[in-house]
């Protein structure tokens, strides 16, 4: 018998209340009762958003988010600012590019956190730039960066700030409103303890006068039908039922627990992982780390791929290998969503026995003490 | 105490396997243990699709699964030709538009099926014409439509035949390889038994030829980018984990009862539900009715919502009413999916309890009696 840890960063542990919400005979979408269920979760997203506003439900993968915020905002021939630090960044661009927009990249070593001020120059050496395309936690290489900084320079110009916060959400502050970040996309799989398959799009006011001159063609993604439907408490088109009765009983795990406590949480989570791996003398890969995950530079000598085996095969623990330019190089620990402290406990002492095994000597018991001294200060 | 029961036309009622398994942790979706369930998936939807090609699978609404066929197909310009005989022959027509497609269409009167042979002449008319949209079981009307015949028409010419069997497939036989259909739309909230999230696209060897040559912008429902990683056993972008645990659920069950049995179930529980809703003196709205749903005419002096809304509350049934064009003219009763005997039964004297109490008189048991003789007569 060996119990299983799925501590990737997406899908996510699924909240056991959602669980068995899912297990229940399905609604019909058109009836009295889904529509009281779609009413509260409309308040819950827009509590977890920070908005005023309504924040638009697609029933898709969080890259369906994503494609809506571009194909809602821009024109054909449009140009965009496009921040490229990991492989999400990266997918602004090709979405961009497919929709013949016109991106300008500012290209962030992988690891590294875009420096502000180069968005401040791209915008003034090109003012027709109609939008900035962020990422908040950048889960290819663990990276977080600085949105509040990002928004204060893009609010100041007549471009838009569309942020990728998939795993940021509900794991980071983001007050989307006070910071004025135009369009944040988020998705269900994340801090929100249900499986993939909703997206999920906050639209400032700002945001909402570039939408109604939009020009990019656009018909399942599209915002204004969307905003129109949940505002009578119903989809543009029929919804995963079942993942929006899981939405509404994680929504309200997350009141209940309160969002600065779900922030203090996740960076508790993280601090604890990055205090375990250093201990063990292991790098971290990002300079300015997320809470959402901890990207390890994979030390010389060993396979990547043997860690993320051996975890599985050996200890029942599910991590990610890096993506891309980085795989091979790094290993990713999440503990973002329905993680506690025994997820990285359990986390650490797996890997201590697994770098041993693969020949990667570290003393017994390191990483988990070092995990237990943050827990323990943190109260 | 009252029970529930679900008998829209989708979602339907969630086979209580599917459900349980949605219960169950999620798994990572790039671990082996997805691999091999995705593995058995494909597998099952070429038998349920009956062809040898990949099926195509989306996390989205049915709708997304009809975007995709557009925008993977077509070029800017191009002409097609939209039969719209209901509201989702109409969202063709939508699409389209909103794609820059020139379509002409072909309006049939809702209720009635399409004449073949007006798609012949269209075709002849414009050989420019690059594709053909149809609808197989016309969700809005009941109607069915005789995609065989026009298969024969279209297969003749350069251009392709779409069509939308969201509410078909698995009810009635639509064999895509030997009609020669070119494109198949389905989704998971119809005969699969399971909850909406996830559209499917059976793609022909002559639609992707055409495929290598379309320009419409596309990304998320990109054909190409999901048969590639379907070929790995992955999915393109995060798919919907638990609609697609329960999907591998479902296909299992519809290949143990066999296609031919589903199918002739289908027609049985709509036969019988026919029977029933004449022997009340009520009137079919479909010309040629579609063993999925079957759409009555709302006798005169009844408001058709007072139907709806007394068999909701009186007798805890869920129905449909009509849509735009038809609200208040029809009501509609679905008997497709995770449906049996006892369904049809339920439903038919729940409608003639609700008929009585409304004003319109009808004999106590003589729709059950119509119902019980097809039943037995079936064997």
């Amino acid at each position: 018998m060996k119990k299983r840890h799925l501590l990737a960063p997406g899908p996510t542990q699924v909240l056991p209340e959602a669980l068995l919400a899912m297990a229940r005979p399905i609604i019909y979408h058109r009836g009295p009762e889904y529509e009281a269920l779609l009413a509260r979760v409309r308040e819950g997203l827009k509590i977890l958003f920070q908005t005023k506003n309504e924040v638009l439900l697609f029933t898709s993968s969080g890259t369906g988010g994503m494609e809506g915020a571009v194909v809602n905002t821009l024109s054909p021939g449009d140009r965009a600012l496009v921040i490229r630090s990991g492989k999400f960044g990266e997918r602004w661009g090709e979405i961009c590019e497919a929709y013949g927009i016109q991106p300008r990249y500012i290209d962030v070593e992988w690891g590294r956190a875009v420096e502000p001020h180069l968005v401040a120059a791209a915008l003034k050496a090109d003012p027709s730039i109609k939008a900035v395309f962020a990422t908040h936690s950048e889960s290819s290489t663990g990276v977080l960066h600085d949105v509040e900084a990002i928004a204060r320079i893009v609010r100041a110009t007549p471009a838009i700030l569309i942020v990728d916060a998939i795993t940021s959400l509900g794991v980071v502050d983001l007050p989307m409103d006070a910071w004025e970040v135009d369009v944040v996309v988020g998705g269900s799989q994340k801090s929100l303890m249900i499986p993939p398959g909703l997206a999920f799009c906050g639209v400032s006011d700002k945001a909402w006068t570039v939408v109604e001159r939009s020009r990019l063609p656009k018909f399942y993604f599209n915002f204004k039908a969307e905003r129109k439907s949940l505002e009578k408490n119903q989809n543009a088109f029929t919804p995963a039922v079942s993942l929006v009765v899981a939405l509404h009983e994680s929504l309200a795990a997350i009141r209940a627990e309160g969002l600065p406590a779900v922030f203090a949480r996740h960076d508790r989570l993280a601090r604890a992982t990055r205090a375990g791996v250093t201990a063990l003398g292991l790098e971290l890969f990002a300079e300015r780390p997320t809470p959402a995950l901890t990207a390890v530079t994979v030390p010389p000598g060993i396979e990547a791929s043997a860690i993320v085996k051996t975890l599985r095969t050996a200890h029942g623990i599910t991590i990610s290998g890096g993506q891309t330019k980085v795989k091979g190089k790094i290993f990713r620990l999440a503990h973002l969503g329905y993680a506690d402290e025994s997820d990285v406990v359990v986390c650490l002492s797996a890997l201590e026995r697994t770098l041993n095994d693969l020949g990667y000597p570290c003393k017994l018991g390191e990483g988990v003490r070092a995990v237990q001294e943050v827990l323990s200060r943190a109260g």
